[in-house]
Protein backbone atom coordinates (compact mmCIF):
# COMPACT_ATOMS: atom_id res chain seq x y z
CA UNK A 1 0.00 0.00 0.00
CA UNK A 2 1.29 3.24 -0.67
CA UNK A 3 1.83 5.87 1.56
CA UNK A 4 0.00 9.41 0.43
CA UNK A 5 2.47 11.58 -0.96
CA UNK A 6 3.02 15.71 0.07
CA UNK A 7 0.87 16.75 -2.38
CA UNK A 8 -2.17 14.67 -1.49
CA UNK A 9 -2.29 16.58 2.17
CA UNK A 10 -2.19 19.61 -0.30
CA UNK A 11 -5.11 18.09 -1.99
CA UNK A 12 -7.47 16.54 0.55
CA UNK A 13 -6.97 19.82 2.51
CA UNK A 14 -7.77 22.10 -0.60
CA UNK A 15 -11.28 20.01 -0.65
CA UNK A 16 -12.06 19.76 2.54
CA UNK A 17 -11.15 23.53 3.57
CA UNK A 18 -13.09 24.41 0.48
CA UNK A 19 -16.24 22.69 0.19
CA UNK A 20 -17.14 23.15 3.83
CA UNK A 21 -18.21 26.64 3.06
CA UNK A 22 -20.26 25.17 0.31
CA UNK A 23 -23.28 23.71 3.46
CA UNK A 24 -23.15 27.10 5.20
CA UNK A 25 -24.36 28.61 1.95
CA UNK A 26 -27.00 26.01 1.56
CA UNK A 27 -28.02 26.61 4.96
CA UNK A 28 -27.57 30.49 4.60
CA UNK A 29 -30.16 30.44 1.34
CA UNK A 30 -32.51 27.84 3.09
CA UNK A 31 -32.76 29.33 6.30
CA UNK A 32 -32.71 32.62 4.60
CA UNK A 33 -30.41 34.50 7.86
CA UNK A 34 -27.37 34.33 8.85
CA UNK A 35 -27.55 36.54 12.00
CA UNK A 36 -25.49 34.65 14.06
CA UNK A 37 -22.95 34.59 11.23
CA UNK A 38 -20.14 36.86 12.11
CA UNK A 39 -19.38 39.91 9.72
CA UNK A 40 -16.19 40.93 11.21
CA UNK A 41 -15.04 36.88 10.67
CA UNK A 42 -16.39 36.61 7.04
CA UNK A 43 -14.56 40.44 6.05
CA UNK A 44 -11.38 39.51 7.57
CA UNK A 45 -11.56 36.27 6.54
CA UNK A 46 -11.75 36.89 2.65
CA UNK A 47 -8.57 39.49 2.82
CA UNK A 48 -6.99 36.51 4.20
CA UNK A 49 -8.10 34.69 1.28
CA UNK A 50 -6.45 36.71 -0.94
CA UNK A 51 -2.99 36.63 0.49
CA UNK A 52 -3.42 33.10 0.27
CA UNK A 53 -4.41 32.94 -3.57
CA UNK A 54 -1.22 35.72 -3.89
CA UNK A 55 1.30 33.37 -1.37
CA UNK A 56 0.27 30.02 -3.29
CA UNK A 57 1.01 32.13 -6.76
CA UNK A 58 4.43 33.25 -5.59
CA UNK A 59 5.27 29.86 -4.31
CA UNK A 60 3.92 28.04 -6.89
CA UNK A 61 1.31 25.72 -5.01
CA UNK A 62 -1.82 24.68 -6.85
CA UNK A 63 -3.51 23.24 -3.96
CA UNK A 64 -3.26 26.45 -2.23
CA UNK A 65 -4.11 28.75 -5.04
CA UNK A 66 -7.40 26.33 -6.04
CA UNK A 67 -8.36 25.96 -2.65
CA UNK A 68 -8.58 29.46 -2.18
CA UNK A 69 -9.67 30.78 -5.19
CA UNK A 70 -12.95 28.99 -4.37
CA UNK A 71 -13.07 29.83 -1.18
CA UNK A 72 -12.98 33.03 -1.75
CA UNK A 73 -16.09 32.71 -4.17
CA UNK A 74 -17.94 31.02 -1.75
CA UNK A 75 -17.43 33.28 1.30
CA UNK A 76 -18.31 36.50 -0.78
CA UNK A 77 -21.37 34.73 -1.92
CA UNK A 78 -22.32 33.99 1.79
CA UNK A 79 -21.56 37.06 2.43
CA UNK A 80 -23.69 39.10 -0.10
CA UNK A 81 -26.09 36.47 1.39
CA UNK A 82 -25.99 37.86 4.74
CA UNK A 83 -26.47 41.24 3.77
CA UNK A 84 -29.05 40.60 1.77
CA UNK A 85 -31.62 38.85 4.36
CA UNK A 86 -29.85 40.98 6.85
CA UNK A 87 -31.56 44.31 5.06
CA UNK A 88 -34.91 42.13 4.22
CA UNK A 89 -35.39 41.65 8.04
CA UNK A 90 -35.58 45.17 9.15
CA UNK B 1 10.48 51.55 -0.52
CA UNK B 2 10.67 47.62 -0.60
CA UNK B 3 8.21 45.26 -2.12
CA UNK B 4 6.42 42.63 -0.06
CA UNK B 5 8.67 39.28 -0.27
CA UNK B 6 7.31 36.03 -0.85
CA UNK B 7 6.67 35.27 2.93
CA UNK B 8 5.08 38.52 4.16
CA UNK B 9 2.07 37.45 1.87
CA UNK B 10 2.27 33.88 3.73
CA UNK B 11 2.24 36.03 7.47
CA UNK B 12 -0.09 38.64 6.43
CA UNK B 13 -2.51 35.37 4.98
CA UNK B 14 -1.76 33.23 8.55
CA UNK B 15 -2.89 36.41 10.57
CA UNK B 16 -5.97 37.38 8.66
CA UNK B 17 -7.17 33.67 8.20
CA UNK B 18 -6.15 32.81 11.98
CA UNK B 19 -7.80 35.85 13.79
CA UNK B 20 -10.63 36.08 11.54
CA UNK B 21 -12.32 33.36 13.85
CA UNK B 22 -11.51 35.61 16.95
CA UNK B 23 -14.90 37.13 16.35
CA UNK B 24 -17.03 34.56 15.40
CA UNK B 25 -16.32 32.95 18.62
CA UNK B 26 -16.23 35.92 20.80
CA UNK B 27 -19.84 36.57 19.21
CA UNK B 28 -21.19 33.22 19.68
CA UNK B 29 -19.98 33.80 23.54
CA UNK B 30 -21.87 36.81 23.70
CA UNK B 31 -24.74 36.30 21.78
CA UNK B 32 -24.74 32.58 23.31
CA UNK B 33 -25.92 31.20 20.36
CA UNK B 34 -24.95 29.83 16.88
CA UNK B 35 -27.86 28.17 15.02
CA UNK B 36 -26.94 30.02 11.73
CA UNK B 37 -23.71 28.56 11.93
CA UNK B 38 -23.36 25.51 9.98
CA UNK B 39 -22.57 22.30 11.70
CA UNK B 40 -21.11 20.23 8.93
CA UNK B 41 -18.57 23.54 7.62
CA UNK B 42 -17.32 23.58 10.81
CA UNK B 43 -16.35 19.53 11.08
CA UNK B 44 -15.50 19.58 7.38
CA UNK B 45 -13.50 22.55 8.08
CA UNK B 46 -11.60 21.14 11.08
CA UNK B 47 -11.12 18.06 9.40
CA UNK B 48 -9.11 19.95 6.07
CA UNK B 49 -7.22 22.41 8.80
CA UNK B 50 -6.03 19.33 10.18
CA UNK B 51 -4.94 18.35 6.53
CA UNK B 52 -3.54 22.07 6.27
CA UNK B 53 -1.27 20.99 9.18
CA UNK B 54 -0.05 17.85 7.92
CA UNK B 55 0.73 19.46 4.42
CA UNK B 56 2.03 22.53 5.83
CA UNK B 57 4.70 20.05 7.93
CA UNK B 58 5.54 18.04 4.96
CA UNK B 59 6.42 21.25 2.65
CA UNK B 60 8.12 23.03 5.79
CA UNK B 61 6.09 26.21 5.46
CA UNK B 62 5.65 27.71 8.81
CA UNK B 63 3.04 30.21 8.09
CA UNK B 64 0.40 27.27 7.52
CA UNK B 65 1.87 25.17 10.39
CA UNK B 66 1.16 28.46 12.19
CA UNK B 67 -2.12 29.68 11.58
CA UNK B 68 -3.79 26.33 10.98
CA UNK B 69 -3.28 24.75 13.92
CA UNK B 70 -4.47 28.48 15.81
CA UNK B 71 -7.24 27.96 13.33
CA UNK B 72 -7.82 24.86 14.41
CA UNK B 73 -8.22 25.61 18.02
CA UNK B 74 -10.51 28.51 17.55
CA UNK B 75 -12.59 26.45 15.42
CA UNK B 76 -13.05 23.60 17.82
CA UNK B 77 -13.51 26.14 20.56
CA UNK B 78 -16.43 27.59 18.35
CA UNK B 79 -17.54 24.65 17.46
CA UNK B 80 -18.30 23.16 21.23
CA UNK B 81 -20.13 26.44 22.27
CA UNK B 82 -22.32 25.68 18.89
CA UNK B 83 -23.42 22.29 20.84
CA UNK B 84 -23.10 23.51 23.96
CA UNK B 85 -25.55 26.58 23.47
CA UNK B 86 -28.02 24.55 21.42
CA UNK B 87 -28.01 21.81 24.02
CA UNK B 88 -29.40 24.44 26.35
CA UNK B 89 -31.96 25.83 23.80
CA UNK B 90 -33.51 21.97 24.66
Amino acid sequence: MHSLNIESFGYIAAILTTAAFLPQLIKTLKTKKAEDVSLVTLIMFLCGVVSWIIYGYKISSLPILLANTITFILNILILISKIYYSRNIR
